[in-house]
């Protein structure tokens, strides 16, 4: 009763084969097809509502129109680490830009042991666009593939595929370089893993950078690292506040953990930016939602989603051609999270 | 060079037809294919890394493996709503849920004049997931595609789909009921469109209720729809401020206009709940970073995601079976940005 309209279906209606179906739909010139026989299979598509299924035009052509974004999961197997809202505006600007030019988007996360591959290739993804790459992920296996790959934020691309990001380390030398120029000295950096080649290593090197430029000495206990989200920032300010008092100001390499952050610091009797300052990265709405709102290092992420979108179909037009490497600029956005102590 | 092995590809190196591969592939047996034939087939595709594709197999059984979410977006043709947080979460359940089951979502807004039942026919989806249903969707057209549907938060179920929503009318009376417990009688309702039989027409209609059994008279000066967004919650509660100083409480239809209330009487001059007193709708993180914490309606956004895919699931295999309606529990969730005036 519900099931779907098939070729065969019109094909019966019709009184033809199906493979004449097929060569009226893909407009085959046939010698044994007459103008008459073409008018009828219209007819029984048009009586029958039949629409021809892209998987068959996928196969025919190789090209499924769908656009594959793997998003980071909050840990493996687990869900979208959509709570940050980085994620929904970006992926945001990538449909967008997507559906303007004909794409669709394929979004699924992986199960443990499961790799993002097998996805791709059961679905003949025209391209996959990657948000960071796990550690886990072999990028060789990728290239393998030869399905065309767009790097968003990953340092371990070697020029074989597009990529975009920022750069992470420049950001963290703005960051930490406003707070040095308040006066501030006694710096904690508080962001996600900080994994080898990763955005947050990337930071902290800038963070360090500045520290240096000072002549700030480097103190390993005012560096810290867990999961990317609004409860680490809050837990970790309370352990500032309780075995770091001489702290001033905080980095915080994602609003929403310095979201976080500022609650944590409330919660121990300290205001921001009274007591202490915060700055954090991103420029997402919780920066201007947080109260005091966010003095944070600004990234365009609908221009990040944009420009990944058109590497991805250039990838897929030329899929030989060379190899491009997009950085997106920073900058800081005073608000109202920092005191001058100077 | 860059291009993917294909059944052909597969063919050629085992000395086969095309069509021996699929038998192969698909397990079927005949008469004129020898165990040897098998064996170099599969030595084959083993050898060349030939993974068959989906779309051809989504064509044999008619199954694509995908579930199609409807977001929806800020106006027609423009971006997904994402700014609220609501839709993140929701799809990350939504996500994590169907791939549990093998299924992955297929993400697409529409552009102007183009109809979504065009993008999930081309894409052969096994079943669609709508949030509202926009009042220019002809739901009829659905009916006849037979493709499962299973419709999120929307009244105009004629018990043809599935459907999974709360009590909205309830959740109205709820908000106001414990303004009105807290002894405010100058209660303002401020929401995205109200338009006929959506979520936000019933929620006014519980509002009403309330001030209906309190013997408080309903102003319909009061009533403020707009954009569901931070930006309109700020300038309302301007207006609200500048135009409306009896009034001591806003009930504001979802978290992050309620964010946005705060925001635009802090900038008025007026605390919450000092001055004016807030509560929200939908209990998402906002909830908790925004300053004072918000009172809210709260409902269970991951629950209703992942009963969503369930029915979904369900129509999938039996399109013909008796339609489910899920109503998820609504209840106040009391936080800071209330104040007892009575």
């Amino acid at each position: 009763m519900s099931r779907r309209v098939t070729i065969r279906d019109v094909a019966k209606e019709a009184g033809v084969s199906t493979a004449t179906i097929s060569y009226v739909l893909n407009n085959k010139a046939s010698e044994s097809i007459t103008p008459e026989t073409i008018a009828r299979v219209n007819a029984a598509i048009e009586k029958l509502g039949y629409v021809p299924n892209l998987s068959a035009r996928a196969l025919r052509y190789r090209k499924s129109n769908l656009i594959g974004v793997v998003i980071p999961q909050t840990e493996p197997g687990k869900e979208f680490m959509f709570s940050n809202p980085f994620y929904g505006d970006f992926l945001s600007a990538v449909e967008y830009t997507a559906r303007t030019r004909g794409y669709r988007l394929l979004i699924s996360g992986t199960s443990v042991g499961q790799s993002y591959i097998e996805i791709a290739q059961n679905h003949g993804l025209d391209a996959i666009i990657i948000l960071g790459i796990y550690p886990t992920d072999d990028i060789n296996a990728y290239k393998e593939t030869k399905i065309p790959l767009v790097l968003v934020d990953c340092y371990r691309n070697d020029h074989f595929f597009h990529s975009i990001g920022t750069n992470d380390r420049h950001g963290g030398y703005l960051a930490a370089h406003y707070l040095i120029r308040h006066g501030h000295r006694r710096i904690a950096f508080v962001s996600g893993a900080v994994e080898e080649v990763g955005v947050n290593q990337k930071r902290l090197f800038g963070y360090h950078d500045a520290l240096d430029e000072a002549g700030i000495p480097y103190d390993r206990e005012l560096i810290f690292s867990g999961n990317v989200g609004y409860e680490y920032g809050a837990e970790t300010a309370l352990d500032i506040a309780r075995n770091h008092p001489d702290v001033t100001a905080v980095f915080a390499t994602a609003d929403i953990m310095a979201a976080g952050v500022i609650k944590g610091f409330s919660d121990a009797g300290l205001s921001v930016p009274g007591n202490v300052s915060v700055v954090g990265f991103d420029d997402v709405f919780i920066a201007n939602i947080s109260s005091p709102s966010l003095t944070t290092v600004r990234q365009n992420i609908k221009e990040k989603g944009r420009v990944a979108v058109e590497l991805a179909l250039d990838a897929i037009d030329d899929p030989s051609g060379p190899k491009r490497e997009v950085i997106i600029p920073l900058e800081v956005v005073e608000r109202d999270s920092v005191r001058d102590i100077g």
